[in-house]
């Protein structure tokens, strides 16, 4: 366990990972934000709680807006793309590869991430967003061959 | 990796996470049994599953519950925070952090999930659910605070 | 760390949870297939990207399509039950299991969710894509069965 931890490639997947999961945290309350401040919940015990007495705001505080949508799917995509990543990471760290390789990888895949966020929450004409979700599924695709490559058992 | 099973902090680690992935197994099929019992489908080969022979009710049934959409978003809100508290909290574990201290962070966010779970099912007036998911959050991101306050490597 | 990595079981865990991500990442990319030739877009910047200049085609291409939203269905019930599979799998793994046994929930797993998306895509008429999640979701079952019967800390 200690020489697990004590390696620099580890210590590195550490950091990345524990970044880009912290991004994703901040997505929740985010969305939280936008529901808050433009009225627009999903359940109707929240739209009470955000419209007091008021009977006719109760139901009309019950809809969606097109900026929660997005935050959402920023949320949503961080998800579908995070999950591989952690996962096939691990994996790929125990592969025993090179420190600047891994960190070129996890360095390529977080900033991907992060230019991903800014770029949908903007947002930025496309196709900004959609090359900055292809640099980190690049990335982890990369990774996932060297997984495979160094061995198998099917 | 003897040692590392063999670590009383891992094993709480694996019994905590074994457990609220558990309990998020359990959203699907209970998303399917509302689904079955409000006669609210997605898919086509649902509906008609489910309608027999009656051509009618294959588009009836073909429509959104509010009941099965809170459960689908119950489900979706314990993907984003189990994720993370996955990630982060074998991170954590390779810190080699007290026994007690990181029993307390399993069991915050293992009851936190658990209350949520209840709070957005019965459901109860806000800020339960609210409260509920907050505390687990708060776990998450101490874990995190631990796992790069130890060592980063950029 | 040698250890770990040189273990059958552990190389078949790597294997099949390499080819289950890789899977689920190839559920991203389908999407955009789908929204790119049905101009089925979510976001007014996707849209326009898509449209050219012309003003009505960009508020057209701004909508739902059932094909794009059953390939989202398919990536999010990917995303509920690969999640799992890799967190308990992991945590199996390290209860030191038989290989055949091993190999067997890790190939009935893998099987399962490559089914399931095959007949949520073509669709094949229900109960097959129901039985295809079935079947993955109890091989989860039991090796969290097996996790908490060799050793809890609760």
């Amino acid at each position: 366990m200690s020489e697990l931890i004590n390696s620099e490639v580890f210590l590195a997947y550490s950091t990345y990972t524990t970044i880009v999961l912290l991004k994703m945290l901040l997505m929740g309350p985010l969305t939280g934000y936008f529901r808050v401040t433009r009225k627009a919940f999903a359940n109707p015990e929240d739209a009470r709680a955000h419209s007091g007495k008021d009977e006719e705001n109760r139901k009309k505080y019950l809809r969606t807006d097109h900026e929660v949508e997005r935050v959402r799917r920023c949320h949503q995509n961080d998800l579908e793309n995070i999950v591989p990543f952690i996962g096939i990471g691990l994996l790929y760290v125990l592969t025993d590869p090179g420190l600047s390789t891994a960190l070129l990888h996890f360095r390529i895949f977080a900033g991907s991430r992060i230019f991903h966020t800014i770029a949908y929450l903007v947002p930025f004409p496309q196709p900004a967003r959609g090359l900055g979700w292809l640099v980190g599924w690049g990335a982890t695709l990369s990774m996932a061959y060297r997984v495979l490559k160094i061995g198998m058992h099917l």
